[in-house]
């Protein structure tokens, strides 16, 4: 299948390509019906190393992998990067193939959200805070988009970063609460040598502020340090994060908070654990990180 | 496995119940990968022939047919029926064992919404007018834990009443709008002798007032006819169901409404055909019948 994989040639692997949804279902039912399994990635494309990471794990854990390539409108509030988000299906091809993925999955969006759609999944509870706050219906088109393409694909597992926390507990959410047969895996973050959590986005930033954009990451290693060193209120813990962030003259701090990473709700202290979780603009463009932290 | 189907043994048949989610999920991924299709009835138990009527559909349409009986809390509203809706869970067994159903699935509420379950489906637009006007988180509810059965059971088909037309066409965007891999067949209404519609809370009507519930079909077929004359005006059809509806004294009419059957937007005539919708209370018990007519 995976042409490209193995002649290493740019833009061979087109065949690959499945831009029809009754295709994907006819080719994911054919695969399953073999008797292997279906690993799914879901991509808004612009793939960079931390989505090709995921690749790897689906690649590791099932048979067949499908990668999704879709810019999901539903998922972007008004006045959001929509329509300059970064697009480039033929570099994402050639990337997703030289890594092993054997479909990608990129539809149109008269075909996702066909005239007169009006069907969405919200996930309540746990999309009030966070990202969610910012960004209302952010998280019902994740939650749509994503049942979409399980019922698409059907696939055994799905592989979600990390990095966007909130949309993975979300999803996991979901997946218990609808009853969907499969394995949500989380991947780790992967980062840039100077600690920037890697994003579409940060192709966004000017020189100056991809400068100081590793803050984020410089300010939960500082937090990390101090829980090292015993530090268990959540408050003392946030601040030290704020005092970070707001050493680098561009950033604007929207949130710094620390939340039970299943339920996405605020905790006092870390005894048991928290998410600790970021979110920083810096001119128009949004950066989030996270670390997991725990006293001990 | 229907062994009540083959010896007619009252209570025999208890092996075909599956209470349990996994279990369900377990045998029909067995069943599915066997090649077999599988069929779903979802019902709220107290089964009568409407509901065997759609067993028996299904049972000519798929190899293997799961009958689930759970009354649904989520789509009655307060003040609602819900406490008081017939149950018999043993009775059930027995006529879906007797009709060929291969498993009765009748998970437990804490199993279906487990504590801090939060994940719900809407469908919007179709759900605002007839029964979703008087009944405002009924769809939800049903669109909530159809989306749950789907996931559990991964039918081939479905099998749906055209009593609750509302419902049939809120599945259908459904299925169509989240891409369920799930064709939706409708069966047609099973009437009494004297045309009552046949449900589960006919059960309600004192002697006085069944008497009277024959006047929804009795309406219906005054349209009918009025329409074989060569009546298109929505309004006037409208109105002389009501008139009928209104000889019953009894008869407390909640909607006559005449809407296209897969947008539920109310037509103004008749010429490409319409679904005329009525519900109607007697006391306590709210019933619903509809009939789908067409000019010429």
């Amino acid at each position: 299948m995976s042409v490209c994989a193995v002649h290493s040639c740019r833009g061979v692997g087109v065949e690959n390509l499945v831009s029809d949804i009754s295709t994907m279902v006819f080719r994911s039912r054919e695969i399953r019906n073999s008797g292997k399994t279906v690993g799914l990635v879901p991509t808004m494309g612009a793939l960079h190393e931390g989505h090709l990471s995921l690749v790897d794990i689906a690649r590791q854990r099932s048979d067949f992998v499908v990668v999704s390539v879709y810019v999901n409108p539903t998922q972007f509030c008004p006045g959001e990067d929509f329509n300059t988000y970064p697009r480039n299906l033929e570099d994402d091809i050639y990337k997703i193939n030289a890594r092993g993925g054997d479909v990608v999955f990129a539809p149109d969006t008269g075909s996702v959200y066909p005239e007169g759609y009006s069907t969405f999944v919200i996930v309540e509870g746990l999309t009030d805070n966070l990202c969610g706050r910012s960004r209302p219906h952010h998280f019902r088109g994740v939650t749509t988009v994503v049942a979409k393409l399980f019922n698409i694909v059907r696939p055994h597992i799905a592989v979600f970063g990390q990095k966007d926390a909130q949309q993975l507990a979300v999803i996991r959410k979901m997946v218990k609460d609808l009853n969907y047969d499969i394995e949500i895996v989380a991947a780790p973050i992967v980062r840039e040598k100077d600690g920037l959590a890697m994003s579409s986005r940060n192709a966004y930033l000017s020189g100056e502020e991809r400068t100081q954009a590793p803050v984020l990451y410089q300010s939960l290693l500082e937090a990390k340090e101090l829980v090292l060193k015993g530090e268990i209120d959540a408050a003392s813990i946030k601040n030290r994060v704020m005092y970070v962030l707001e050493s680098a003259p561009l950033a604007i701090v929207e949130y710094v908070e620390i939340v039970e990473p299943d339920t996405i709700r605020p905790v006092d202290t870390i005894e048991d654990g928290g998410l600790l979780a970021i979110a920083v603009r810096f001119g128009k463009t949004r950066l989030i990180d996270n670390l997991i932290i725990k006293a001990g």
